[in-house]
């Protein structure tokens, strides 16, 4: 029996470690028993701003209330409308998806979508032409977020597009956004050629009016508005984690509002056409999901002392979060590069930085957060069905909470993980998982691939130092 | 150090023990090393067949032949016809589940279903007159499997129904199945109120023309058929497992048909009241599962020296097995009740014997033997989630293969066991895993749960002697 050994166990000692197991790698090996403590030190900088945080009396009642009312807000889809009059979106005036951006600073698939943005208003007539206008300040520009809209990648919402207005009957808060048009070359990928350009025309024209009509017609129906939030459940239960696989969530929407477009009245071909495009997109729920998302999230924000995380969104250059103690004040770190799987020839060169204000759906606790219901996701993210398990049981120990209505089949109908808490980030220096698309860095390329990401540290570092500034001041 | 451990060092002998774990776990616990071999003896009287069967030649090479059969067939959605057309159904016959059975065998379900059967048909004006000229011979019934055709619990078919026509392209056979009914008081599970009668009436004269004409539209598209063994492996990935669970195929199903439908021209009142019938159902696409599952078994039947199971069949009071090697012969045993959940305030009381053809999904390996792709079954069969996946793991220890084209994603795409071998079954004891719906026992009752079930052991017990007498004597 080594020495050591001997001396604990005449001595009636037990040993624990903490941090590093260089230490305990060692004395497992003399045949020591001992218990390990999973420590480690808080990110670099950030000790007195947690410390600060931690010492907050109001946090833990405030991050119990933030998590309280995610889970109770609900998601109705009660209209689709043009953004300019849901949102009052000003003639010359576009939102995108992220924190706040310039012209000289936004990357290549934000300038595409806004290029394709001025042209579909009939404010320019070719990408020359929108450049001028864009770069001279004529067209203005604002995140989504700034409206309680979201918009996935490039997210750029112009006057004339249609928009799902969603309701959340616990607050009365609303949320928008605009209608997918499938994958591939497409504005919110930063392509902005004639083909982009029609579709969007022909969702104008066509698609909005005939989702607004089936809308209108449920809505007085005995059955009553499209339960967004119900579908996002269910969509737990048939391998979507509802940023990435929206395919059960896509098939559900048909199934419950075709009844209603057909008795809308539409020409036929309209109708068939229309059908067509929504069942051969996987990703249209997508849209729906991230408003149903931005309400739980907009039900949780807003309340002093909390360290929840309200807002998770990039505009391809700058990755910015909200937290719910500090309200709408950003904090920014530069994107990343998601690592992934890529479409036809593209490779890692040509992949932006993370673009999109989707990641509002791991702020609720789906997408990357629910990646153990998903696990087919692998086959389009890359990883393995063990790293999207491990992907979300590592979430657990950076929420504040688990969400019962979003059962996890696989993990016994355990709640997803919901409810980013700035301060467990900060103290075990684990990411948010977020999986998402890849845009190409050039305007006008379009998707590229797919793949999951990290938000910087830089976000979470300089929400810390927000909420020690907004604690109460003791000592 | 004990005696008998130091007595084996010294010799340098290892040990294995297989069988009881008794004398196994007598040397364990005196710290012996050993290798455990799971052995258990064949089922009681089947050695001598057992051993005949194992010692033919020809088993290797045709089992082989019958799993490359069966993962090669196809399913393709070619038509809706009439059961007097497409299965040349004469006047007073009908079709039923399982193997053969006559009236003063017969189930209360089975009953229901055949009174309520003939009353649809008009040969009878209520359930008095229709037992009557059930039990005197007026009606003949013979089972689907007969004519390659497969119904859902009672099964029962008559001449005037619809039919779903679904072709294997790698071999031209063909299977059929009846349009899905919902839930609840239908005739499969053995009602026939004027509720179940009006509602096969609609279906007779609304639902089957409206899909057919969809189907004929469909198929003279560029798309051309609905692949239903595509979608079947798309619900593989959507948390289905194509028995008890067929939410994302159903849903696939109305995505695929509803363009054909809304151009068919048919009234706009039809239209919007067969997509809510079908999107209000979620077992509809089950009726597609079964004769695509068909399809796959037939390829494989008939070949001499197979041991694989190619039926599994319920009547509601025998269960059969058809096996490859020895053609339709049915081998049957007495029919187990399923153990599981119950609708409203039904009890294990009120459930018959396992009943249908439903089985077919597991003979070709999706159904029960898959429900590791669907762990949300547990909340409408009971049981834990651990068990699903166990007993998807378990069934690999009966089947000759596995179908890629099945892949379960959180077995790591693991292709689902498939072809149940009588062998194995016989060896091990390891009978095949059933999830299920659960009939009334009374006629007229309908649907009072769903759960877990077996086939007796006699059926393979059976067939194990019958493949003894089919193969070549030796010695």
């Amino acid at each position: 029996m080594p020495k050591f050994r001997g001396l604990l166990e005449n001595n009636n000692l037990k040993i624990a470690t903490a941090g590093v197991p260089l230490l305990a790698d060692a004395l497992t090996n003399q045949q020591v028993e001992l218990s390990r403590v999973d420590w480690r030190p808080a990110v670099a900088g950030t000790q007195d701003a947690l410390n600060r945080v931690m010492a907050d009396s109001r946090r833990n009642e405030a991050n119990s209330l933030a998590l309280t009312k995610m889970l109770a807000a609900g998601a109705l889809l009660v209209d689709v409308r043009q953004a300019k009059d849901a949102l009052n979106l000003e003639d010359n005036t576009f939102l995108h998806a992220g924190p706040p951006i310039d012209w000289d600073r936004a990357s290549g698939p934000m300038r595409g979508a806004l290029l394709g943005g001025a042209i579909f208003e009939g404010l320019a007539k070719d990408a020359e032409e929108a450049e001028r206008i864009l770069s001279k300040g004529v067209v203005e520009w604002e995140p989504c977020h700034h409206r309680n809209a979201v918009g996935p990648m490039a997210g750029v919402v112009t006057p004339s597009m249609w928009m799902f207005e969603l309701l959340d009957p616990s607050t009365g808060n609303r949320s928008w956004c605009s209608l997918n048009e499938g994958l591939g070359k497409v504005l919110r990928y930063g392509a902005y050629s004639q083909e982009v350009i029609d579709r969007l025309r022909w969702m104008t024209e066509v698609l909005g009016p005939l989702l607004k009509s089936a809308v209108d017609r449920r809505n007085q129906s005995e059955a009553g508005p499209v339960d967004v939030h119900a579908i996002l459940a269910q969509m737990i239960q048939m391998g979507d984690e509802g940023h990435n696989r929206n395919r059960a969530g896509t098939l559900m929407l048909i199934r419950d509002l075709l009844p209603e477009m057909i008795e809308s009245g539409a020409p036929t071909t309209d109708l068939a056409t229309a059908t067509r495009f929504i069942g051969g997109n996987d990703h249209f729920f997508l849209n729906l999901v991230m408003p149903a998302c931005k309400l739980q999230t907009m039900a949780a924000s807003n309340i002093p002392g909390s360290s929840v995380v309200t807002v998770m969104a990039r505009n391809g250059t700058d990755f910015g979060i909200q937290v719910s103690g500090t309200g709408q004040t950003w904090y920014t770190g530069p994107a990343q590069t998601p690592v992934g799987l890529f479409l036809g020839s593209f490779t890692e060169v040509d992949a932006n930085p993370d673009i999109g204000d989707s990641a509002i759906t791991e702020t609720a606790g789906v997408g990357g957060f629910s990646m153990a219901a998903a696990p087919a996701i692998v086959r389009f993210i890359g990883g393995s069905v063990p790293d999207a398990l491990a992907a979300t049981r590592r979430m657990y120990e950076i929420t504040v909470g688990e969400n019962v209505g979003f059962g996890i089949p696989v993990l016994e109908f355990r709640g997803a993980p919901t409810g980013i808490d700035v301060t467990r980030v900060v103290r075990t220096g684990i990411l948010p998982q977020i999986n998402t698309g890849m845009a190409g860095k050039l305007a006008g390329v379009g998707q590229v691939g797919a793949g999951l990401v990290n938000p910087p540290m830089e976000c979470f570092e300089s929400a810390i130092q927000g909420l020690a500034l907004a604690a109460p001041q003791v000592g």
